[in-house]
């Protein structure tokens, strides 16, 4: 680090996630370059930073080169909803494939450090309970969601290889389903979904029996273990993943605890007793997304880490985000 | 086809495979242009087609875009072999994933019909034998092999969107353990590595106690499945894989039959009654190629295929091959 203060840049700045790690890295003190093309991100997620001196936005693409000095770059860049990343398909793999890649020869023309969004979705539909690290998933090549899965799943291949070939100091972290304020609100999954239905009086949908499971991390537990991992020396980091016998840094962070769809709608209403939805049951969808757990062992071993926001707090925080929508 | 003969593209056309096809969709009558960057090409493999004037030979790199007016390309630009896409495997994922995205992208521009090589290790170390097409692997991201299997599982996906969302005729082969003449002879795996010990004089190494068995397939056996693959009409095509529901049209082509490392070693000396050569015995290492055997079910299925030359007869003809360099 040269400068006086710490400079990061956050791809897909602009989008849920980014959005809250960039304005956690201005808390600490860092200047912070939010990069992104705005298409699922929004210039609303980051009206509050922009009149703070420490902040720059770029209107960019991360499947065109982008260039800085850094010295930690955030890779979120990619859209990851079915309904967004189906949009269009083709440009969703090469969101994640050239992104990376344009990430990675910054990061080794500069020297930054670099942080890799992965994704749950690398292990597909998987016949391991709950899924650890080591875990080599169950993914189709050529089905409808594998745009996104198999774009995901060669990102870490090349974190891997820019790390054992040029020694860039790459870590990643497989993210579950993950919520709170900043979502989008037609993201189109399960929580944006029931809370936007709650607060506009329609029913509430639920798929099948409503029995199935989901796990929910809220996003200040997922920002903590970020911090705490690009954090930790390098040499700490290498060592530890090296006596694991993982070709690279890649750490699940989810929340373990599982919910069904039906206990998500009745919290969903019990943070919004005013409501007049009734839930309403359809058929299941057939590409469903299918049920994922993390094992986390390796995060609490190696940051201390585990989730600490239970859903029964999380989520009225994320209604009352909501709100500004309807 | 707005030309008096067929236009051909074949990327990665001084290889092996490659060179090969070159030379048959020449002899059928059509105008081929070779793209390669010989980094495991070589010229040698196409100097009897330079003299023919409808042959062009253009140095380059698929990672770069590549421009021209063709009816049907065939990608087959990426280093197959481990001891070739292990040398350089960020530029082995780049080569996978940015040339098929430039191909498909031509595709586009120009209306062609694509060929694109995918490969038996898309099923990774498989936990099905044999594989079907429908059977979705088994790979590690982040492995030393990870630049290849990953970069060629993406780059399936990519072909899938291509067709779905834009509408590109693509058609993919996963292409089992092949052999034949124009073999790269320090290709690094056991066909040439045998024909070479034995044709120097040198013990023949065999890792483990030799009875791990492989499939090998006849160079001209690949060929004519893809001849008879491409000749499809495309109606024909998508109502056979769409009947199959597979998400792209994508075939196993490779030899079913198996052979012991034992087995390959003595025919190959049977060859060469004049070798000095002795079978030395080794351990096996630790990232020793997992067995895979093709189902050819579909292939039988859809273009009335199946292999034709037996190791006896495919197995000399590669012998006489590496005799020049010796």
């Amino acid at each position: 680090m040269l400068g006086l203060r710490k400079k990061c840049l956050v791809t897909g700045g602009a989008g849920f996630i980014g959005s809250q790690l960039a304005r956690r890295l201005l808390a600490q003190g860092c200047e912070v370059t939010v990069l992104d093309n705005l298409f699922t991100g929004s210039k609303a997620n980051i009206y509050d930073l922009l009149p703070n001196p420490a902040f720059t936005f770029l209107v960019h693409d991360v499947t065109q080169p982008f260039w800085g000095q850094f010295d930690e770059i955030y890779n979120l860049a990619c859209p990851a909803s079915p309904v967004h990343y189906q949009h269009n398909p083709v440009e969703t793999t090469k969101t994640s494939l050239l992104g990376i890649m344009n990430a990675l020869d910054l990061a080794l023309k500069t020297k930054a450090k670099v942080f890799h969004t992965s994704t749950s979705e690398v292990y597909g539909d998987p016949d391991v309970h709950p899924q650890p690290e080591t875990y080599w998933g169950h993914v189709n090549t050529i089905g409808i969601r594998s745009c996104y899965d198999e774009g995901k799943r060669a990102a870490e291949a090349i974190c891997a290889d820019y790390r054992r070939q040029y020694g860039v100091d790459v870590r990643m972290i497989r993210i579950f389903n993950t919520y709170g304020p900043y979502m989008h609100p037609r993201d189109g999954r399960v929580v944006s979904n029931f809370a936007m239905q709650a607060l506009q009086g329609k029913d509430i949908t639920i798929y099948g029996d409503g029995k199935q499971s989901r796990s929910f991390q809220y996003v200040d537990d997922l920002l903590d273990a970020i911090e705490l991992y690009m954090a930790k020396p390098r040499a700490e980091v290498e060592r530890f993943f090296d006596g694991k016998g993982l070709g690279c840094p890649v750490l699940n962070v989810g929340n373990p605890g599982e919910f069904t769809m039906l206990e998500l709608a009745q919290l969903t209403l019990k943070c919004l007793p005013e409501s007049k939805s009734k839930l309403v049951f359809q058929p299941l969808p057939q590409d469903d997304p299918k049920r994922r757990r993390p094992d986390i062992s390796l995060a609490k071993e190696f940051l201390g880490w585990s989730p600490k926001v239970p859903l029964a707090e999380g989520l009225p925080k994320t209604i009352e985000y909501f709100k500004r929508f309807v």
